[in-house]
């Protein structure tokens, strides 16, 4: 015996959702059966409307209701300096901090030739259009995470921008705040020691 | 800064979800934003009809489309046997093993002193009724999980239905199919010698 078609279809759609196997689908799908109907029904509108309203910003890739984003055309922001980060989430995380006050540019994504993700797949060519367009950018933050992935974006675009005269630099790597030092692995302890600072 | 509000509502919503935190419902929404729209619309629709679609059987508490479900309208299964089990999940496991033929009736729940969960929270009244309204049920079969709450409840089964004359009995306990004695449990091993069977 099978689930019933309307069960059968919502465990379906949960499997397609990243990490999501058969079971916990399953329980999802029971609980869903479960929530309060207005729960379910907002659900559904949000999915709708979160493909629906959501574009990216044509000048920075963050994800955005109204085209430039909010960032993009707000003038009291520093607009000298571009940070330069693999997805929205980082840029957010990055926002949540109220410190950086300059602009963004989002990759959506990281060189990757074991994923088969070159240049032309991930948002460089804008960026660099963007930097012969606006000669207020003085500096390039390259915001990456800091895996070999990441490190190797940040080489590619530091030897891209930097013959044209454009500053680049790369966020600092060395001990998160609040960590034992016997505790953190040895390319961050050599990070930190190379990347000392005077006090 | 914030989302976007169409994300951030959407992040809402996966964060309603069991064992869905705010990160793993950031990492979903957006996911969802870079989804196939018809993935997405489907999925709305099929959280939508999930709810309104589907109802608890009103004779044995299954989750269908048609109430009386499949099972109960069922002539050719066997009339006279009712398999107890906690949730609409163990009957369907019980059903994909096609070797039960009888009737079922679902619980929604376990007797769960510590949960503040007792007899009048689940299903039993409605299966009391049942087994007075029709006299062809001449057994019922226990098939709460074999924890500490299943037992519990398998045993207030077997107290409340006896007296009445009905014959109760419990799915077995032992060594699971395959599986290596010097690698199962104490309490395991002592079932299946108690429970153990005439070759």
């Amino acid at each position: 015996m099978q689930y019933p078609e309307p069960i059968a279809k919502l465990i379906d759609s949960y499997t397609k959702l990243p990490g999501i196997g058969i079971k916990t689908a399953t329980r999802l799908a029971f609980y869903t059966v479960n929530m309060a109907e207005e729960d379910v029904t907002h659900f559904a509108q949000s999915l709708i409307s979160a493909k629906r309203d959501l574009k990216f910003c044509s000048i920075c890739g963050n994800l955005t209701e109204e085209d430039p984003c909010a960032i993009c055309t707000d003038d009291t922001r520093n607009q000298g300096t571009v940070l330069v980060v693999e997805e929205v989430k980082d840029l957010m995380a990055l926002e949540n901090t109220n410190e950086y006050h300059g602009l963004y540019h989002v990759l959506h994504g990281v060189l990757s030739p074991l994923a088969g993700q070159g240049p032309d797949d991930i948002n460089i060519e804008s960026l660099v259009t963007r930097l012969q367009k606006n000669e207020k950018i003085e500096e390039v933050i390259v915001g990456t995470n800091a895996n070999a992935e990441g490190e190797a974006t940040a080489m590619y675009l530091s030897r891209l921008l930097k013959p044209a005269g454009i500053r680049v630099s790369r966020l600092a790597t060395g001990l998160s705040v609040g960590s034992d030092i016997d505790y953190a692995d040895e390319i961050t302890l050599i990070k930190s020691v190379e990347g000392r600072t005077q006090m």
